[in-house]
């Protein structure tokens, strides 16, 4: 296995003899300003921290906030908050039998132990993280900003490591739907390109297919019980005519179709067919590229994946058309939001049905929500909001990753998530690219 | 029975030498204007039409909308959307195996009947209907409105009253959670000033409660296993520390204590209780009489509808205070909002736990959402507005009528929901009363 290979090659002792510097690609105020610069490699600060040098590091539409001076940052700091790598340096809370009440990896995380990092750090041990609420627990901070130094790096430190982690080398850290080989056999098989999707892209776009799938205003359709009934264990019948088959059809659109309304659209459509869940949806999104990658996903998905619905892929005035086709002018049961602004707030409100459900995972900012009291009433619409718990949904998206690596598996293939792997000489040069929507996701190689 | 009686006294022959006009409260633009007034008695105008002769009609906080003028509403009508009262016409669909495909009641509804009805008509055959989304049906309307003639009236007409109305004279009709015997013997000992809260304040109540109970971020609290893991049946384990009995506390906060924020209240306890979760629930208003009512009714409640848990009623600084102490400064974990303005939308948001789920079941306004969208991001907040859909509601909001008859039981006192029973000669005077929260709800007779 590769981190095995890695403890051969790399023993914790040469970090003693290392250089004292490393290169980072770096954000520098106001905007549009990236340099890679050499910089400290971080040291251990805190009992709970880990070192991890750096394998691959990616770029991340998010990262584009502070990159156009819209996130209100001055501090110049090392950017990007998606990493995978391997353990080099501990903290001396690690060791075995340190995890007592604590997240297991106290006791099992070791030097050369291939890890990959949600987008945030989290502590794993207070209410909010206990709950599974990773992506905002109180301690936690994220990578790539103001207080927390990124990944773009060649080494980054992970604060609270032992609760932010997934140990890529040690699979009895989590458990799986998968049969025991078939996840070891991943583990050994996958390319780093491919599960460094498990640091923010992939847990996102499964977070919101799980909240649409999980969401009261779904369950009608998903039960073929009617609201509230498919809540009662014991009320059975209210005067209802029954669903019919059609009421039994799962109506979704998911507007913006970069990287993780991708990932949103795979793992919907994995669990719809897994469910065997009829289905129509539609994705849609402004740039024609982005459309043709959805396309090509979609493509690249065995039948077995896709069996038993429509789905459409196009832009904004050819999906209301379809929506109202196919849902008789109601409105979709839900909507995935994955762009973060107003505007795909309101095509959101205008493409739900009334009692549907809008998930928005994309990061918005300062505008004031779009939409006015009497519209929410009117339309009983219900909104989830927010950032991904990564750390919390990495078990169910390490399984769809092993599953869906038809699409999660290459690299600048015309189906792959991924455009390209670069090394930091191109920072400044692919940040511009990637901002102007001329390229797709990329990933930087820090020792290249 | 009731409606038995009823039937012996007021056989349908009687309609064809009743009066032509009745009594009705009307609503005059542009606001504060209410004049009762003769006006002719309902006719059935399509086949699917009921005519029901009103036994109490209440006055509801959301008519202070139209009242005030708030409503955009230029048209003189009938006020009202609570009523209750007994069959005297029924259209052409109506009659023994005319329900083929259609909602029973077209079949077994009969003059001489009790019914309560929903504050919106609902035909209760279309996709949205068959969903239970019945307070949507785009055929629906709300009495009391431009479009349909409201209750405070002495005769109503409803539409798609096969798919509208609650028949009390049938219980075939709906099925319930309580034994058979209880049932029957609840519905002929049940004032109809008890069974009218079934149109609008307990629905609403019990959806509220029900929307808090249901939503996927509040499942860990109440299966004790973290979010996402609480929904997948096969994947148990990501490197989490276990929830502490303290986690399995739900939190929530009530911001209103109107009869339909008490109404949610007592939804709450009686679930909570039921399913054994302990809780810490806050009752917030800024009135002091709803403070006392809270108060009263929550000692009403007998213990077994209130154990495992505390209750506390406060303003709003206390409120903010007691959460902090509960919660650590986390916020709670779900908040009712039974208000519909931005100063309680702004409470919630503030109140409300990173991760938690802010169910608004207020009528809203014109205003826009008084939050930006990086607020609802960084707090991973989520949102289910809109109007309850009473008719889906009914089951579950009867078997709760007929278990809390401790407090839902009686009129004018101390714990009572109920503070008067009027007749329309007080209209005017009672509107304004009621607009100045200077008494709580109000029933007309429109016989007396």
């Amino acid at each position: 296995m590769n981190c095995r290979q890695h403890n051969l090659i790399f023993p914790p002792t040469i970090l003693h003899t290392m250089a004292e510097t490393q290169k980072a690609v770096r954000w520098h105020p106001p905007s549009f300003d990236i340099r890679v610069e050499s910089v400290p490699i971080p040291k251990i600060e805190h009992p709970d921290d880990v070192i991890v040098k750096v394998t691959l590091a990616a770029l991340c539409g998010s990262d584009l906030h502070v990159y156009r001076g819209h996130a209100g940052v001055e501090k110049v700091h090392t950017c990007g908050h998606e990493f995978i790598g391997e353990v080099v340096s501990l903290g001396t809370s690690y060791g075995a039998g340190k995890s007592q009440g604590r997240p297991a990896l106290y006791s099992s995380l070791k030097v050369g132990h291939k890890v990959v990092s949600p987008f945030t750090s989290n502590c794993g041990e207070c209410h909010v993280c206990r709950l599974g609420y990773t992506g905002r627990c109180p301690k936690g901070a994220l990578f790539g900003s103001a207080v927390l130094e990124g990944g773009q790096a060649q080494y980054v430190r992970v604060p609270t490591g032992g609760g932010t982690l997934f140990n890529l080398s040690d699979p009895s850290t989590w458990s799986s739907s998968l049969p025991k080989d078939v996840r070891e056999k991943a583990l050994g098989q996958i390319s780093d390109s491919s599960l460094l999707m498990l640091a923010d892209i992939l847990p996102t776009g499964v977070f919101a297919a799980t909240q649409a799938l999980n969401h009261p205003k779904v369950a009608p359709v998903l039960t073929g019980r009617p609201w509230p009934l498919c809540f009662s264990p014991v009320v059975e019948q209210g005067n209802e005519v029954s669903l019919t088959a059609e009421d039994k059809v799962l109506t979704v659109a998911i507007v913006g179709l970069g990287p993780v309304g991708i990932c949103a659209a795979v793992s919907l459509l994995d669990a719809l067919s897994t469910r065997k869940v009829p289905f129509k949806i539609v994705a849609i999104d402004l740039v024609e590229g982005r459309r043709e990658k959805m396309k090509a996903v979609y493509g690249a998905i065995g039948e077995s994946g896709k069996a038993g619905g429509e789905f459409a892929v196009c832009g904004i005035d050819e999906a209301k058309e379809k929506v109202k086709e196919w849902t008789d002018g109601i409105g979709t049961t839900a909507v995935l939001e994955v762009v973060g602004n107003t505007s795909a707030l309101t095509l959101a409100y205008d493409l739900v049905r009334a009692f549907g459900a809008i998930v928005s995972v994309g990061v918005h900012g300062e505008p004031q929500l779009p939409l006015t009291g009497r519209q929410c009433y009117n339309k009983n619409v219900s909104f989830d909001f927010g950032r991904c718990p990564a750390r919390a949904m990495f078990p169910l998206a390490f399984d769809l990753l092993v599953k869906r690596q038809d699409v999660f598996g290459g690299v600048g293939e015309k189906a792959s998530l991924i455009d390209k792997i670069a090394d930091f000489s191109q920072a400044a040069e692919l940040y511009e690219e990637f901002d102007k929507s001329r390229i797709g996701k990329v990933i930087f190689d820090p020792w290249k």
